[in-house]
């Protein structure tokens, strides 16, 4: 952590902030410079420590944070990839990961014909809402305890473990006894209490990133999950919100290397929520894969025309099966089996 | 809501489109156009409607909504300004109602000190946080019961009524009971489970906006609450996340006339987290002032050089009183007592 | 264009509208809805008019544009994909074309050193900036005049077309002389006076997207352009702004196929400027080309740790070489030659 | 400027990077952490100085600036605010300074009325366009000499200085002899041809801020008018780029403040085109005065609803009568005679 104090700061200022660091069990280090005093702030643990601590005491000008926040999850604490297993599939290693399905469980049939035909391609983890947070309250909501007992169904019939997402703490037990991923989705991304209570089971879980949260946020708050106990977790870019209205949010496809330089944990996209738009997500779909991404999560509806939610995002069989065929040669040319 | 056609969309597309208006109960008028055929569909509750229901469809370029998907929070709900009622204060009424208090509760001194400071002055309600939601896992994370039972005594010792944020739907019931506001901070405002919570409590509601959303989910979230049956409802802006990094976040401040013409409730302020840095807060006070919300929520610590959370964004007991002083004349400039 | 009047909206106010409507030689059809009327204003160059026209008048609740602004770029326009061909070199259609060099002409050392790395392993258009646009007035504005022979002479020793950044409408002429490629970068995306300079050249343009304008903007822009005669004009995404700061802009990857879909102009990446750190280059350009991408811009120096500008983003040799390497199988997985 | 090690460099590593700021003719200060080593690199000019000189090197994680990139701008360079005096009009003084009139000059009568209303109840320099940058090439683009013979006659004819755009370099001079202020507008703050220009000039220039520019690139940009010798710039908030839609751009009220403590320079605040709408503009105005601005921008049309450009956010006589009256106590409220 770096001080750097005002032009003509006094010594007794100097001092204050080197008897904080003191206090506070950390080394300093003073660099005179020509204009200024900038005081180095040393020590382990700098990186959780608030900036504050320094940056209200008189005579500083300005704090900055040269450790990141988060720490376990954090390459420099692990350095080899993780690995996390979903009954025996990998993701996170060589093989690219498709999970696929409905935004929201609407009925035994269209999930049935879902699964059907997401795994007839190659997808191999099925994914539908039951808890469904919506932007209106006079929207449909999910079929809730019913939808969790469609997927368990639906995942022994074709032999696919399911991912589905949870949107409170009170439902985690619940939700985890019906399905094989918990998701915690864009909005909850900072719903401290929701991700302590994933990182208290050993289910793993996809944390989505928050639609407006940094790269380093999104890190931090997957230290939630990790300090709890649980190491299954699974990062998942799905675009974040910028000034551009031609998409539903921009897919942060830069996230993918970001991510794999910082962080040992594994990353897949969802180009459907990034794209909004059916006809744009195969393109989302090949430059995730091309940049690195470790799978992905993508809307796939018997019938998008009668889509309860989210129709206008699902690919068709007919759609989903050509980009399953056009993505193989991809994922080959990046290395990856498929 | 309006439905383009494709250039060359045939009548057969158009058909369907005007099917399924009829089938979902809408009226539909055609807009023949030299280029391309536009529908509107007519109806009293299209601004809920989904447009992924017209845009699914084959032919359909694009789907505009024009009626806004808010409703109970509207003023063409009810045309009359909202005046929310804690313990006989009028929030959203002539006076400007000052909310201040530490960040988080510390201990019984530094409650208590806080709460003399800002009543001596003119605050009527004291803030302070006992549950906080923190970015880092490793950050301090408030007192939690004790922070409850500490902000309960200070409120009966001064006689000020009390805001506290609420993060978890399971806690809303006990939090409750020590406050006379409930707090739903900005990463919680598309927690949808615990807005419906809140929404079933008569507690007053002060909902921050999420620091990415737009004016129209923010009062889209609020018809959660409302749905549920609390009308106490109090519009919180808190500034929004942008490019520009000298500040913390950035106030919006254009929020409260926007508000001000497309709802009912009343909207307070709070410029401490907006600015992120204690010498910015007067400006952005004066400011939301001037353009017309009807209070402030502003952190004010005995000392900031000490506490624990958020010090650089707290007043001191000097600043906040000379930002009271100051705050008058304007208050007064644009109508209000205070 | 759509017109949504107020609940309550008058009769006279309604014609008004309609009046101002006649006026302007547009039709009008009328949507009597339930609680509010809605007038439909037709004609084929109701995206080229302004929403005020309309939103001025009393009674008027918003406006809304359903024709899209630019129109000579689009592809209601012209259906067929437009090719730009530069000395016999195809952009846009079937071949990947890798333009690279260094940011900055140095010296003829660097440049033709430069040439001969990048030549050598399959880029075919040489990129050097001799009129450099920087942040400072105390940072190095490039060789200017010198910089333009130095490329005129490397060009000619290579035999590689040679593109360049133009800033002033002063210097269109000048610059045109000595190269193939006239650049815009993204910070004169909307200097109208250049756009119009250029559009008067035959010369191909490369228009770069301002890093804060939409897609809808951009197009907007390269209207400039075509309406002054000049058709060679080829887009070039270059990153956006947004919050998140781990690169230096984020590279909007799904303006490639927004951009297929509405227009017929080709549109190229710039992966160096979005990343802004040589380590996040490759992975980005590996996405633009899945996506759909017509070509590269990227940026290499002979010894990245001795550039002048931009160091940090320019891939050395061995860097470079490994990335086209890298980008022949993706290519070729979507369809293109390279 | 501070240079993070990555965990685990060698000392080679370390060594290049002190050789290169020897090199460079600057102090260095090694702090060895537990963890890595930083360097920090001391010198008066390390501001101007790029952060890649060090982020290429090898072993080299991070390089944070610490020192600002402006310098003639900055309040370090020069304590005193700045008062720029306009026909002996002050502007940076104690006096708030009201500049008003309409978009575009559209004729001689639209002008002349124009003027009569905004001087008969306080404003004191005139604004209107001849040189309009507009979104589209099919747009009215101002008229050009003609509005700057009109803008002559007008000023002279009511005793009032004028400010009006400035588009590009070549017109400096041209619209430097019919004008009393140059704009340069916020899609040119970053053109950089058009700065040098108008720093070669003694005329007072006001500098909109670039809609997606940081305050720092934007004082950054001031200082290049400033190193050409023409002192007399004042900065123009009016409003940024972001994900909300309410509003055409959201004012970013913050930056008065910010500004006040960064520079001497004197800031006044356009709310029409942050707003974009004249019912929301009087709100922004006063927030923007109470804030601390030293002037305000603001459209002003004699008749909006039959205005060329902008008529939706311009405001008619008597709104801007109103909110003259209006602004005046709050003017007073911050000390500023009116």
């Amino acid at each position: 952590m770096i001080v750097e104090m005002r032009k003509g700061a006094t010594k007794k200022e100097i001092d204050a902030v080197t008897a904080r660091a003191k206090n506070l069990g950390l080394g300093i280090q003073m660099n005179q410079g020509t204009d200024k005093t900038v005081v180095a702030i040393l020590g382990s643990n700098t990186g959780q420590l608030q900036t504050d601590v320094f940056a209200v005491l008189p005579g500083v000008e300005s704090v900055t944070r040269i450790m990141k926040p988060y720490k376990l999850v954090s390459r420099e604490f692990q350095a080899k990839n993780a690995i996390v297993n979903v009954n025996g599939i990998e993701i996170g290693g060589k093989r690219l990961v498709v999970m696929a399905g409905p935004c929201a469980v609407e009925n035994q049939g269209q999930l049935a014909k879902s699964a059907e035909i997401v795994k007839a391609v190659g997808a191999v983890i099925l994914r539908g809402g039951a808890f469904k947070p919506r932007t209106s309250p006079f929207s449909f909501q999910g079929l809730k305890k019913e939808g969790l007992e469609l997927l368990d169904r639906v995942r022994k019939q074709y032999g696919m473990p399911v991912i589905t997402e949870v949107t409170d703490s009170n439902d985690v037990g619940l939700i985890s006894s019906y399905c094989d991923i918990l998701q915690v989705g864009s909005r909850n991304m900072q719903n401290y209490v929701l991700l302590s209570a994933v990182g208290q089971m050993k289910c793993p879980v996809v944390l989505k990133r928050g639609f407006s949260c940094t790269v380093t946020e999104w890190l931090t708050a997957a230290d939630y999950i990790l300090a709890e106990g649980n190491k299954n977790v699974i990062l998942c870019e799905r675009g974040i919100r910028t000034f551009e209205d031609s998409t539903r949010f921009s897919l942060d496809v830069s996230s993918i290397p970001v991510i794999k330089r910082a962080s040992y944990l594994p990353v897949i996209v969802d180009p459907s929520h990034a794209a909004g738009h059916y006809q744009l997500v195969p393109s989302l779909a090949k430059a995730a894969v091309a940049a690195g991404a470790d799978g992905l999560l993508i809307e796939v509806h018997p019938n998008p025309k009668e889509a309860l939610v989210d129709g206008l995002q699902s690919l068709s069989p007919s759609d989903f099966t050509r980009l399953m065929r056009e993505l193989k040669p991809i994922a080959e040319a990046v290395g990856r089996t498929f």
